[in-house]
């Protein structure tokens, strides 16, 4: 697969100006982008303009509202209940955010529990909100229902990320993962290349372990039963229940706390109601603030100096691969895949923008048709 | 290996009078017996009467303090810090929790995190305080380290438990895991029975994968490095990561937040330090408490009544097997394997009391010395 370098400013204009384009106001656009380059940035291929195809097609089906505002529905100096109205999910996700950190500034630390959304890119994003703000923060969603739990064959939870991060020095710690063992755009990945999925990922219609990744992608498109497996298997031999516990952490933040749909109502008959999960504590309520980073920054950087594995050339603390990542797409560019091009140009000949001025004069005879339905 | 029935009255009597005799009152006493017979009544073996020994070693070593009591240094209406000076972690750990009760109850939630602290026996049962209470509990305890993470060879962390519970019908959801893929107490029992491990569990002492349970559990006890995988195993293919992550959730709420020893820093030097983090959140800052354990509820029995995988007979949700252990174990009796009533009559003889009073006339011809160092 062949990869066209966009430096960070020409996405960003491309893509702010993409969603103007669908209605939404400058502002609005540029905190949408800012979302979506991030993830790029990080190397989070999978949430950033991979995943524009698929706002392109919420909006176009009217599962994502571009005039929708989100609505507090109940608070307490501790809390708010977000109604999403079906709008842009990182819209409402940073809206979310910031009213959690502003509570816990305020009064110590607070839950913002969001319903009806949509797909609000990487949980880190908002997770790292809360840490720029000096404060610990925890972002998770649900999603359209992928992991299948301990001993069924049916997906009834998402992949249910839950993202923290907290500030330390020389960089934050910066957790954000699935609670399955693996994204469904790792599945696809393998697809693409033709390749069988390693052990331990994927389950069949019957619940079975399963290697075939097109009959795995098959099935959860045609909602016909197995998916993901929890973080820990499909068994409880090496832990499957705790991925699957982690995912209903996830779920009670999000659907049961907001009074919305569990990710097994999601995406159903044309309604989306994605709902997301924020908190943020503010280390004050522990003391000494700048004792306590320190403190954490000698853990990670103890944990980064410990003795290797044979073999091994480097521990990781979460968040340093992002950085690094950062670091060098910033400075080197950002290598987007040319499907991924393909479907930004489709959606510039849809917007009525001009693909040349946006992404150059391409050549296009190496992508592939997008897999998404 | 044999194995001797008691009635939970039996227990808790015996286990009682053992902790007045180590000079606890009653009152002190009946708090630390309930929650370790909640453990055996729960079927968590490692964690009941089969902990005893630690507690005597623990006691007499000095590492516990019995005389010992609780410290809140620092607090806000939604947080805790307690120094627990040594004590011991049950006692420790109820008063914790308590003020994290309350404070929920009065101020919508609270975080509540332990330094100096012992082992306080399952995370669930705190967790659990807060259930019982109406409210979200959250418990997590820091240990001993023993989780070696991604690609090193020295365990850095603890088994670092996370555990959560929420009130549901027609029984709560109680979720209580470590975060690596199993405890050591598996190990243990691999051990005894001269078992090879199962794959993916456990790293000798340069960090490759490894079978051999006695050769893991030497290289522990002589902190010669080894130890056991994150949940998610040793490589990122499976997402060892993510349990290394979750390993690090549990460290921020118990060691950074306290400002007490991260799990690399305990049980050195004649010193325990184990700390915890608690939280309680209160459904009544959502809105509609009944409305969301209604729906809560109902999530839960879909997913008991999802498709089943081929040849599974059920699914669960977290806690039921508890439930049904508990109601069968009130009946039936607990049963306590043979090495533990060895170990619990070295207790009534280290302490003067009559063993055969509180364990019957036991053949111990079957049991075996205790691999507690």
């Amino acid at each position: 697969m062949s990869y066209i370098n966009y430096s960070y400013e020409q996405l960003k204009t491309f893509c702010r100006d993409a969603f103007m384009k669908f209605g939404f106001t400058e502002n609005e656009a540029l905190k949408i982008t800012d979302v979506l380059l991030l993830s790029d940035l990080y190397g989070i291929e999978s949430h950033g303009m991979q995943r524009l195809v698929r706002y392109h097609k919420g909006i176009e089906k009217g599962l994502i509202k571009v005039d929708a505002k989100p609505e507090t529905v109940f608070e307490t100096p501790v809390s708010a209940v977000i109604e999403g109205h079906d709008g842009m999910g990182q819209l409402i996700s940073i809206h979310a955010m910031n009213i959690a950190i502003e509570k816990a500034k305020k009064n110590g630390m607070a839950v913002v529990s969001v319903r009806n959304s949509n797909h609000f890119g990487i949980a880190g994003y908002y997770a790292k909100m809360a840490c720029d703000a000096g404060l610990v923060g925890f972002a998770m969603t649900n999603s359209e229902a992928i992991m299948v739990p301990t001993f069924s064959r049916l997906a009834m939870l998402g992949s249910n990320p839950i993202a923290i991060s907290m500030p330390a020095e020389p960089y934050p710690f910066f957790f954000d993962s699935s609670t399955t063992v693996v994204t469904r755009g790792k599945l696809e990945i393998y697809n693409k290349l033709s390749k069988p999925l390693p052990e331990g990922w994927a389950l069949d219609e019957n619940g079975n372990a399963c290697t075939d990744a097109e009959r795995v992608l098959k099935n959860i498109v045609g909602k016909a039963g197995g998916g993901i497996m929890p973080l820990g298997g499909n068994t409880e031999t090496l832990g499957g229940h705790k991925g699957y516990g982690y995912g209903m952490l996830c779920e009670i933040f999000c659907s049961i706390f907001s009074g919305g749909l569990t990710s097994n109502h999601t995406h159903i008959g044309g309604k989306g109601g994605t709902c997301h999960g924020f908190m943020a504590i503010n280390p004050d309520i522990f003391g000494d603030r700048e004792g306590m980073k320190q403190r954490f920054s000698t853990f990670l950087q103890e944990l980064r100096d410990a003795p290797k594995a044979e073999g091994q050339p480097r521990i990781y603390t979460h968040g340093e691969k992002e950085i690094f990542a950062y670091a060098d797409r910033m400075k080197n560019g950002i290598e987007v895949n040319i499907n991924t091009v393909a479907e930004m140009k489709n959606l510039c000949d849809y917007l009525g923008l001009d693909s040349v001025k946006y992404l150059g004069d391409v050549d296009f005879s190496d992508a592939k048709q997008s897999s998404y339905k």
